[in-house]
This record gives structure tokens, C-alpha cells and sequence, in this order.
């Protein structure tokens, strides 16, 4: 498995377009922002459709972050925090 | 050096508090996210900073991620991308 944060910009209109995908995949942490394991598979699976969703607009912009084990990310949350009940980290 | 990826979620009204103090250490990415190298100290300082902001409000809420080495995230970028003239990765 893989960890993957995933982060976008986009206009309000287009922004159901990535929540309903990445909800399928991974945790929705707040706003324009995700995060989770996956397996490679999918890993690869999600940047494609990043790739893919931001290329349909041209204000659109996407950031994908792979860390192979969450043994190398310090995670710090502050506040209520919706990975908590998934024991993200 | 450390990277860290930064985001948070606050009312309108008060996000301002969070883009003064991370722009001096770290490039807006866009919305609510902020990425940057910072030395260890600085890092601990931005930690420090968050939880005091996230503490003045019950809504606010923020994760701090940091990789000791860039060499262990995997960042790919889609779209227009504020980091790429800071030569983040």
C-alpha cells in the first residue's frame, strides 16, 4: 500500500467532479483536500484521472503526493480531524 | 532542511491569520495549502503556530505533514503549478 495525499483547485462549478471520484478511493479531509491508503494499482489509477480532470479546464490544477510508507510522513493535525476515525496515522 | 506540506480549514474571516504567517515560510500553493523547505526549527515553530491558531476557533482545523527527505514523496503536479518556479521538487 501506498499513502497518497491529493489536492485541487477548481472552479465551484467542476469541483463535484473530483469529490465524487476521490471519495471513492480515499478519505475527504477538508475542503479540496484528501488523503489515504491505496494500493499502487490505484495509486496510478488516481493520477491518470487527475491528469485527465485537470486537462478538461484550463483553471483547474491538481498536486498528487506519494509517500511509500507512512513511516517517512510526520503527520500533525490540529482541530477535528476526519482521518481520525479512518486511523489514518 | 525538511518539507512540509501544510493545510487548514477556517471561516473566511480568519484565514488571513493562517496566509500572513505561512507565506513567510512556505509557497501558497493554492486555497488552503502551503509547501515549502523549512530547517527542523522552523518546522516545529509552524506546528507550534497552527495549533495556537487552530485553538482560538472551534471550526479552524489543520495538518501539518512533513517528509524529513524529499526523496520519499512523490510529487506530481497537474496543471498550473505555484511551485514550480521555487523548485520544489
Amino acid at each position: 500500500m501506498v499513502h497518497l495525499i491529493v489536492i485541487y483547485d477548481a472552479k465551484a462549478e467542476r469541483t463535484r467532479h473530483y469529490r465524487t471520484y476521490l471519495r471513492r478511493h480515499l478519505t475527504h479531509l477538508q475542503q479540496s483536500v484528501f488523503e489515504g491508503d491505496v494500493t499502487a494499482g490505484t495509486a496510478d489509477e488516481i493520477r491518470e484521472t487527475m491528469d485527465g480532470l485537470v486537462s478538461e479546464s484550463a483553471y483547474d490544477a491538481a498536486v498528487v503526493y506519494e509517500v511509500s510508507s507512512q513511516s517517512y510522513l510526520k503527520r500533525e493535525a490540529y482541530g477535528d480531524d476526519p482521518a481520525d476515525d479512518k486511523h489514518i496515522l
